[in-house]
């Protein structure tokens, strides 16, 4: 109270004015620090910080401009509960499958341990974010053709990347976040959880909490050995490890 | 030749050197001006900025970290032709629908007007990225498990994640980019276009040039009407119209 000071490392009991000014991270920054950090503090997070990354989250594009997103905040413990149930049965199939699969490779082993513990501790977590789409067009806008491939595309193309708006900003902030989709697994039971009507369809979950975990640099393949020149299988650029 | 001096500006001739200082924009900043800017000039564009943005691109979040992406990159301009008959054939039916339902909303004609430019040059715009995502799991990774929700949802939140990124990296050095997906409505067609296997499977094109149209502000509905708390329809930021 006595001073005016910006906290250096926002935390638990950060406000928005803490933080805002940190969504000013040099882009690319974000983009090569961005990784899942599922490990979070139990700690509440300022509604008006969940708020301002949505805001920034649809500045994403969307097909045809039809801004169809609807998101649903999830922070009433029996709700997370109820869909921690949902998460641990499909992560009883998937985490089992997963074990055996990975076998010795650390790095998915990390990862599925991480998992785990979010599976473990998803109603303890402070915030989740249900994405979600509706299905109807707002009047005035396209309405379904009958091109499978392109309106699936389009679908799922209008919502992800506000998804990965959602996730970079988190990360600016230093909010544990990551991408998940398991327990959405029965998109009957995830509609009647959270009271959502057949038109609107729920698409992933962020779950969002202070970080414990760190955000830091990703590996990643080679640029060259993934993009193709005009056709698939030439590679020119194969032997290029960075552009830079 | 005489002076180092970065262009301030940057457009048809600028190096990876001139604009990589640009990717560190303001996050915040890249995402509030972040449009889909269609028309562009015909001149090339640097190779190294192009794998510098698929690059970035690839530090996106992908499903148990799978890292399926292949992106491909088109310069030749008969591969464009073929694709550009295909985007004709889609807008020709997408088109005549929307002008129909736009009526007289002008914001609709505008977009409708540079998808039509961007149909009639697409051939000359100077590059084209597909983005693809192989359907075959790497060895010890999770393989398909029968749960179609997920399955279909993963599979594209782990390439528009990616997608999202490109277009944020070229908003910010000033290359017109946007998110298409009609040119691929026969999934077949571009397969056989671009010599893409069966294993793999094209999402989206995002087409680049440098920016004849401007980026800029743009606007959306007010957060709170599309934030629910904890059940759908529970509106309680109903009238915020801005987190900050």
């Amino acid at each position: 109270m006595e001073t005016n000071e910006t906290k250096v490392v926002p935390g638990p009991g950060s406000t928005l004015a803490d933080v805002e000014h940190l969504l000013d991270m040099p882009l690319q920054q974000a983009m090569m620090t961005q990784r899942a950090v599922r490990r979070v503090h139990p700690d509440p997070v300022d509604d008006a910080i969940i708020l301002r990354l949505i805001e920034l989250a649809m500045k994403a594009p969307t097909g045809s401009n039809s801004q169809s997103w609807e998101f649903v905040v999830v922070k009433d413990r029996a709700v997370k509960e109820k869909l921690q149930k949902r998460y641990r049965q499909a992560w009883s199939l998937y985490g089992s499958v997963g074990r055996r699969i990975a076998g010795g490779d650390e790095k998915m082993l990390r990862l599925m341990n991480a998992v785990k513990w979010q599976v473990d501790n998803f109603a303890d977590i402070p915030v989740l974010i249900v994405a979600c789409l509706r299905t109807t067009p707002r009047s005035g806008h396209l309405p379904y053709v009958p091109l499978p491939h392109i309106a699936t595309t389009s679908f799922y193309g209008s919502i992800y990347p506000s998804v990965q708006n959602l996730l970079l900003a988190a990360r600016a902030v230093n909010l544990g976040a990551s991408l998940i989709t398991l327990p959405l697994w029965s998109v009957t039971s995830a509609r009647s959880i959270l009271g959502i009507p057949l038109t609107v369809t729920p698409v992933c979950i962020v779950p969002i909490g202070w970080a414990r975990g760190r955000y830091g640099p990703t590996t990643r393949r080679p640029v060259g050995e993934v993009v193709h020149l005009d056709q698939y299988g030439n590679r020119p650029w194969q032997g290029v490890s960075s552009a830079r």
